[in-house]
């Protein structure tokens, strides 16, 4: 067996010992007789392995108690619907800082949802930078600032987080890991899982507990936060 | 190493000759030199196995190429909330046939959409049975009928499914592929994939071509059929 050098922007390559425990692993677990894949969810078993990744998550990243880690699915492009969904109300609009084709993206979702006021237009300039502060524009009474840590199609890619005065929201799908974050200065945090973290099907979100008590009521249980 | 036997009522279990595969291709996919969860969505190996999926899943349902295959995530909860998302509106209602917990859970998300017609009311009967076409009051002008061909919990299964005169869709997560379906029937079927068709995360959407185009317009991408 020959196992290539990848070097993909994504999916993820992965470890050569986490394939091989895998394999070891995928007709019997760790000894309870069927595949992981087989077991409930509400089995010892699954509910462990959902608790010790919570907790490696929650030391690898420096995450205190008073933030909430969700394993979703749907990927980032479920979450910048879910967020504006969720904060964006007819009575405040939302900053967007547009560094690529990730925000363009999310700002069209954003807008079926309420008023959006881009603070950084980058279409401009090509994309060819992430704003400085004095390039931003934003609304004391936004309902929340968002911005994508690294656009891969342009490589515009934050070197530390915007400051704003409002709720930070990151999507952090290409560089989660790459570098360490202040997790303090964000309200909510996303990331696909198939970029940097691991197989495609995962998406991890970091939410502040006090902001998830400002989601609007009346949405859809599995779109409602 | 010693497989128990399963009688799970979900995850589905999966043949031990399946599992043998996937292991002995963990770490080199058929001489690829990586792993299938490295590889990305875009490379011919990746679109191939999705082609195959579909070719196979036509042969065994008798699904013909009026119907379009979707692979999704979000399980069937996500599925009851983007029908009424897609199919109904302010001018007209949908029938639901509430047989258990699921078409209570999806008649709940519908509200949120447009008005429900609950053209069988089973929480009277205590869910003891699936209602006969007398028992069912059908509107001729609803957007479309909804029904779950099996509540697991009540273990109320459709033995046909029920006749209507608007486009009829199911949930048919937990007796996908027990039973031949009469696919010309419905106009959209869906089915996490967990209870019998496989390992979660993956959700089944059957849907005839000609249904998807009456869905709205001004939806966000990722729940826009």
């Amino acid at each position: 067996m020959t196992r290539c050098y990848n070097f993909c922007a994504g999916p993820a390559a992965l470890p050569e010992s986490v394939l091989a425990q895998a394999r070891d692993d995928m007709l019997d677990w760790h000894g309870a007789g069927l595949s992981i894949m087989e077991m409930s969810h509400r089995s010892a078993e699954i509910v462990g392995i959902a608790e010790r990744a919570e907790q490696s998550l929650r030391e690898l990243l420096g995450i205190g108690d008073d933030y909430a880690l969700l394993f979703l699915q749907g990927g980032a492009t479920l979450q910048f619907t879910m967020v504006p969904m969720n904060f964006l109300d007819t009575a405040r609009s939302a900053d967007y800082l547009d560094t690529g084709s990730w925000t363009t993206k999310a700002i069209q979702d954003a807008r079926l949802h309420g008023n959006v006021n881009v603070a950084f237009e980058g279409e401009a300039c090509g994309y060819d930078h992430v704003p400085s502060a004095a390039e931003v524009t934003l609304d004391d009474n936004a309902a929340y600032t968002y911005y994508c840590s690294n656009n891969t199609i342009y490589g515009t890619q934050y070197k530390s987080h915007p400051v704003a005065p409002t709720p930070l929201i990151c999507d952090a799908s290409s560089d989660i890991f790459s570098h360490p974050i202040d997790i303090a200065a964000h309200a909510l945090i996303f990331a696909g899982a198939q970029k940097n973290l691991g197989p495609a099907g995962c998406t991890l979100v970091i939410v502040r507990k006090d902001f998830l008590g400002r989601a609007k009521d009346g949405l859809p249980a599995i779109l409602d936060y």
